[in-house]
């Protein structure tokens, strides 16, 4: 065989595999956070697995995506992302539901990492997607739901920090750039590198304003109230104070709704998948050196399948989310009580037993005596 | 792209989608089996989707498995299979752990299937594995299990048919035989063809004894009475007979615990894995044209990974049985109670409504206005 050399028992880097207690807590994670999903009347969808690799194909998921040859030789990928599925199936198989589509999933996506300390191929998600319906209500519709399922999980300190992408593609709207400087500004954007802004700026011979602009957005960031700074600093993009409007709208409800002090603003948030048109938000909370989940408005890829829809979605990463909940010492789900043994000797009664002890909803571990080290 | 065309929005062949009341039922029935698994003792175990390709390899499984070729040019697939990739685990991760073993699995294969009528290739399946145990009492604890599966979900008419692989295998301990002339008798009694088999006993040159015990086993079939019948006419071939006295010990255990009735016994039952040893089982009901689940023993494998332990395993397809549920009109899972319409008009105010219901563990469909088709 091609390829490096393994021993017999050798895992390949990257993949998962949960036994016992962190087994149970998955479970019992995965089971609050979809009785919430519910809970919003969002319903299941199970996807496949696979599907044609074009589904898939972006700029940034298409190096990252593990695919292969199908037996009529078609190009296949696993799923490295729900939402571009799911999107295709709204626009085909549910193309006759009504909308607006509230629906939720829960499964693994599979992502190529390069080998490097505890980066998982095998990711566990969570997530939601709402379809068709008014932006403004879905958008905060979507943020109360990632809201709660933080709450439920007693997580401590979380914050959900709200971006736009029509803030800096608005500043740039009318720049005739090309597709290198434009991500090049993005990275340092994303970066809050001032310095790097600057530079890309130059290299990309923006004008002084929108230089200006562009190194603004890397300190627009914090407490909602840096929504102020940017209208003062945005004033002249009418595009970019569109999208800080919109931000100020979603925060106001969120206030209302009981959500003060859990919410920040990170106008320099402008990463994450290209498909993202209008909020963007990722889930934040002390004791993780990333994020735990995020989200965001996606109102052109229903469009690629056929079906133009406004879209909002979300999701939880049940691998950070776990580590979370451990740091954190909060979520213990209730421990099953101890089995109760029955023998095993005398077969068919010690059986008879068990079965009886089954039927009143006990516990039992059958078999001969105590466990014994082999 | 190489390959076929396809539309936008059309969907590989084989793979799975459900959506909404398939989803809801589908959880359900996965919430009461695992409920039973973790009732008998057994733990979870979530192993990875996929795993160095020589773990699956076997005639079997290797025609029907997905690979490919990782970053690190090793050869990779698809788990078509969770019991091969749990014995690698047990006999590696898990090497420390006291004995017996037991786990239980619930998640996805993926099997190439040809494209025909029914046929997927993803396949859900539940299921566990008792390794290092006292054999006789495992295979009896694995088969309580399967049936208290199948009684919490309500089956109706549900069947259990044992067989034993060291039957057919005893009769021709002695027989020096090619692969090929071993699989056509395999095929042929498994096809219980009379005339089939004798034939392909001639072919192979085997002697009128050892013929006829071969013919025998395709009628050796039905009530557990049959093993009375199947002594008188394996006398002489004393590993067969062996394995008819297992299968008698195990028989008599399950019916002392209240599951005669429910048994049958197929000594022509000998298709399967390629890794059965002894024990092999399936579970049947009326409404569906195959079996729904099954399993066995196999007492070879983990050596394979380097510790050898006796093993038993049976799974239940999740596919089969929610259709089997259906047909049969048993295990409707409760309704969820209809959401509670929140208007959504009044974004903030509205919000604080819809989370206020929320705390209080009721439902909400959140937005404005009834749903509209668009």
């Amino acid at each position: 065989m091609n390829g490096t050399a393994h021993t017999l028992i050798q895992m390949p880097a990257g993949v998962q595999c949960f036994v016992g207690e962190e087994a149970r807590v998955r479970r019992a994670v995965e089971e609050q956070v979809v009785s919430v999903f519910e809970g919003w009347d969002f319903q299941e969808i199970i996807p496949p697995l696979f599907d044609y690799a074009d589904v898939f194909a972006s700029a940034d998921l298409t190096p990252r995506t593990y695919s292969f040859v199908g037996r009529d030789g078609s190009l296949l990928a696993l799923r490295p992302d729900f939402t571009s599925l799911l999107a295709k199936i709204a626009a085909g198989r549910l193309a006759g539901s009504p909308l607006p589509l509230r629906l939720y999933y829960s499964g693994e996506v599979l992502r190529y990492e390069p080998p490097r300390a505890g980066r998982r191929s095998e990711l566990y998600q969570m997530g939601l997607e709402h379809l068709g319906g008014e932006p403004r209500a879905a958008d905060c519709e979507v943020l109360a739901v990632a809201a709660e399922c933080l709450e439920r999980l007693g997580v401590n300190g979380w914050v959900l920090a709200l971006g736009h992408v029509g803030v800096f593609n608005g500043i740039l709207a009318g720049a005739p750039l090309e597709e290198a400087q434009w991500l090049a500004l993005r990275d340092r954007v994303e970066s809050k590198d001032e310095e790097g802004v600057a530079e890309a700026a130059r290299a990309a011979r923006l004008s002084p304003t929108v230089s200006a602009a562009l190194v603004g957005l890397t300190g627009l960031t914090g407490d909602p109230r840096v929504l102020d700074k940017a209208e003062d600093a945005l004033r002249g993009f009418a595009p970019a104070l569109a999208a800080v409007s919109e931000l100020r709208s979603v925060v106001a409800a969120l206030d209302e709704a009981g959500l003060r002090g859990r919410l920040a603003v990170d106008l320099g948030e402008v990463r994450g998948l290209d498909y993202y048109t209008g909020l963007v938000f990722r889930a934040y909370a002390p004791g993780l050196g990333s994020e735990v989940g995020g989200g965001g408005r996606y109102d052109a890829l229903l469009a690629r399948f056929g079906r133009p829809l406004p879209a909002v979605g979300f999701m939880l990463g049940l691998d950070r989310l776990a580590l979370l909940l451990e740091r954190q010492g909060v979520f213990a789900p209730a421990v099953p009580p101890a089995p109760e043994p029955v023998g095993g000797a005398a077969l068919g009664s010690d059986l008879a037993r068990a079965r009886g002890l089954r039927e009143k909803g006990r516990r039992v571990r059958f078999g001969a005596g105590p466990e014994t080290a082999r």
